[in-house]
């Protein structure tokens, strides 16, 4: 039996987009069984729009759509398409009571119907999907064309330690007697670095537990923060059969898989543990114990190249769908601003623009300016200087003839950062431009940054790499594209050049430092206890803690963060700004 | 039986002042039963805080010093208390494997046990308790000092089409022959409009089911958007007992309810229909169908007093317990800056301090000046006068001479916006004041406001409540406090006095209209065709509907909201911004 996984790439909501895509894929001559990804016929993720009536009665029109258009066009007896999509009961009002995320089958014998209701309910980080569905409650095995495939959605295939129920060893339980002929998993599983691994080995798992192959279809996306990578694969025992790109549309087809040697493993199996882990033990990378003090796990050239990947598709995704063609960025010399030049510059299609601005005070250096300069050259992207040094006295003119309160200090040096603020955003209304934030994790973090100053923006491309990544990443980006960022912005000391002399480390651990206490904090949730005992400084895990704990209201208020790991801030990340915080210090 | 009801007020993961608490209200001479609210013991909501290691073992701590100190100091055999609080299972790295909402007991016979875990966990809006916690799976009773009570943690009390189990029903099958003497509820429900008088109509109606009085315990406390109002209260039958302020730590104390005389009603009565509620039904205010065309529902005057406590309040525990006790407003002339430097004045305390300011550019009108002037000699609140001018003329020549690009309408328009913006924080690095926002819903409905301009500041008391209800409250104030708001700042047409002769009804439908469709469209889902059906014009439909879809954007950096409604932008509202929007407009 044929089986095409449909790695799709559409817009949320886009329900002629998707229709479209539908017409070109599925044919009159087409055969076997077709899958594409989970909640295909709507996106995902969706959070309130579905909810939200105008969506409920656009969607159910559009399947009706697709329904006719099944029926009077594909009547072929050899197919079998599966679609995610979303099924309704609703109020006599037309409010939603329940809402299943389903699997609808397609046979033109049989016609459309929901099959399959997903059991597993992802709902921690960036997840909500207990707010708006409700869980289907057995496995399902779908007999079609003389065999017999066991289905699942997405999370269904993973068992963890906060899961009551485990749909796989159910799925076993069930089969005992009938072997299957294949598992077909349809997903929307959102990308982190190195999760793409662990899926494939959770399919080998499963492959081996039934003896036959494992299908996974993954949508392509970028989704604000989030990032579907498609990375689609087939696997038979040990064996991988076939892997799609990550981050393209496209097709996999697989006309049979000749019966392959699988091993033996049974549920349960406590040599891999699956059932005790939480999604942190499985989708974090480890930290590096292997150094004192510890530091951040540092990124392969695979992994770098991966991340490139990523962070560009990500950009272009939320330009794209959000309707931007030009770009601005604000340099300052610095490392974070070149990196997101270079990400957006080495991105761009011909049809759209990228332009720099400079913005020196009185305290910036020659050197920045020198080095802005360069890296726009080497970049080729314009750049224009707007000094703010009479925007900054004029300001500073206003208040002290108005109030007699000092001007100096944070006063005078956030003035700054916001005067930059105001003037990108006058640039982007003036070209329709969209502000790209050069904000890093670290920054983030600490609040080492001014509230609508350097941290403005539309989209954060490197809000989920720490600093130390930050510098990682030129380095792979300069080895791989003709060291287009100058080496200077790489090995000069950081500083925000907002009062004389300063430099990152007058109010900082060493990033090194900071970034491996950081992971420790954010990413497991570490004491400072935790944190001394991997041999981190009293004074460096202290100075960190209480920086964080200060902070939280910048990060409220921050642009959507593209996410690569396991614990970004945005939209998985929630914390009280109102409470006591004294517990973190102890 | 004695029952006391605790309405506490404490700050998330207080841990000493919660303990403290506790010293003083439970002494060796304390008997009966003591009641305090879900969660007391380390507040709610506690988001990701629940997660954290650091904070997991400050609560484990804290715990273990209360059971030491009950131990010790608490010996009486005729007191039971009942504590709000988590229940952790973690795993041998410390990591949270599942945790339970529950009720702690202490009696000095047989010590500190949780009892009870909460079986109903809201997950919709601003709830996400499913992210964090495991359910129950049976009622509860608690046999005491030769009586027999029932126990409900806060939404066990409701039953709702969307939860497939019924706390109460349960409860009732279990207790059919033998009865119960009292009900106690234990919650942190947030406030919203209305609200108050379904929990009372609900208590009753299980009062009557299960013949026994019922008593309901509710926290007060800001917890940055979300208010808790307390209002606890007892009700035997159809009678209230005993009724607790709003927004103010007190106790009731209960010695004894006469037998009552109770109505009787059946769990699963139609005539409530409670089952077939969702929970817009349930808390939503409805719309004014008297009207043709349709309008927003009017406040009485109750309605805005008790607004008008919420928002003071809420103001009041945001500054508090992020440490500010200096505020800032900007002033425009109009009326929701003018609302909220009254809301503010009217709830400062001796130690505070307010000021406004007035940053006119060379559109603001002679009027609005003398309004600012007026308002602030009204309410004895200082104000100085920051002219934009120079501001706006050196960032313009700055533009005209590095662009060629024009520096007229939408940019020369939002530029304004935004200096004041900076300005505004400038003053409050220079005083460590906090910058209150003055944006209002409707204008956060339809994006009229700038990012980073007008729409800056820590927290918004008007962003839930729609322009007519600015209106409204102004007009109440006047009433109530000696017509503090010139009269003219309330009937002057609104304008942002961005360009000459700029009024909002320029791009807006009148906000009357506007409004009773904003509302349709977010508190009641409704479609384009729905809300033409209520009787608004195409035309004012498609103009709301369209600014409303374009503007997810602003709304996604904006400050943290004070919810007064079933539906607020902020932190219940999540709606993705990359997304093809043309079903609104179907």
């Amino acid at each position: 039996m044929k089986i095409t996984l449909h790695q799709t790439r559409n817009t949320i909501a886009d329900f002629d987009g998707i229709l479209g895509t539908i017409k070109e894929t599925i044919t009159p001559s087409s055969e076997g069984v077709h899958v594409f990804p989970e909640l295909y016929l709507c996106g995902y993720p969706l959070q309130d729009l579905v909810l939200q009536k105008p969506f409920i009665s656009a969607y159910i029109a559009h399947q009706k759509k697709l329904v006719a258009w099944l029926k009077k066009n594909i009547t072929q007896e050899n197919l079998c398409v599966l679609f995610g999509g979303l099924e309704y009961d609703l109020s006599k009002t037309g409010m939603p009571i329940s809402i299943r995320n389903v699997i609808y089958k397609w046979e033109s014998g049989s016609g459309f119907h929901a099959i399959y209701t997903k059991r597993l309910l992802p709902n921690y980080d960036i997840f909500d999907e207990k707010k708006y569905f409700t869980s289907g409650h057995e496995p399902k095995f779908l007999e079609v064309q003389g065999k017999k495939l066991g289905l699942l959605i997405c999370e269904d295939m993973w068992a963890s330690a906060f899961y009551d129920i485990d749909p796989v060893s159910d799925m076993f339980k069930d089969c005992e007697k009938e072997s299957l002929d294949a598992i077909v998993n349809l997903s929307a599983s959102p990308y982190i670095l190195g999760k793409h691994q662990k899926r494939i080995d959770r399919a080998k798992y499963i492959s081996n537990l039934f003896n036959c192959p494992f299908y996974y279809v993954n949508k392509v996306g970028g989704e604000d923060e989030i990032l579907f990578d498609g990375a689609s694969f087939v696997v038979a025992g040990d064996n991988i059969i076939a892997q799609a790109p990550l981050y393209e549309k496209c097709d996999i087809e697989i006309e049979s898989i000749p019966p392959g040697s699988y091993s033996v493993v049974k549920p349960g199996n406590k040599d891999l543990s699956w059932e005790d882990l939480s999604w942190e033990d499985l989708f974090n990378s480890r930290l590096d114990f292997t150094h004192s003090p510890s530091k951040l796990h540092t990124w392969t050239d695979q992994d770098c190249a991966e991340i490139f990947k990523s962070l560009t598709f990500g950009f272009q995704e939320y330009a794209t769908k959000n309707g931007f063609n030009k770009f601005t960025v604000a340099l300052s010399g610095g490392v974070d601003s070149a990196l997101v030049l270079a990400l957006i510059k080495l991105s761009l299609t011909p049809d759209q623009q990228l332009e720099a601005i400079y913005m020196p005070s009185i305290h910036s250096s020659p050197l920045s300016y020198d080095l802005c300069l360069d890296i726009c050259e080497n970049l080729s992207v314009p750049v224009k200087t707007l000094p703010i040094k009479f925007l900054h006295s004029t300001a500073k003119n206003l208040f002290t003839s108005s109030y007699s309160d000092s001007f100096e200090g944070l006063t005078d040096e956030n003035v700054q950062s916001r005067l930059r603020g105001m003037l990108l955003y006058t640039r982007s209304n003036q070209t329709g431009s969209m502000v790209v934030n050069t904000s890093n994790k670290s920054e983030l973090a600490v609040g080492y940054s001014t509230q609508y100053g350097d941290s403005v923006g539309a989209i954060s491309l490197l809000g989920d790499l720490y600093k130390s990544e930050v510098y990682r990443l030129c380095e792979y980006i300069n080895k791989t594209y003709n060291q287009v960022i100058p080496e200077k912005i790489i090995t000069r000391e950081p500083t925000a050049e907002l009062r004389e002399g300063q430099v990152d480390t007058d109010s900082l651990p060493a990033y090194e430092i900071l970034d491996g206490i950081l992971e420790g904090l954010l990413n497991y949730r570490y004491t400072k206890k935790d944190l001394e005992d991997l041999g981190f400084s009293k004074d460096d895990v202290e100075t960190t803690f209480h920086l964080y704990r200060r902070n939280e209201y910048k990060r409220y208020q921050f642009c959507p963060i593209i996410k690569i790991s396991s614990k970004s801030f945005g939209f998985g990340y929630r914390i009280p700004l109102s409470k006591n915080t004294d517990f973190y210090l102890k």
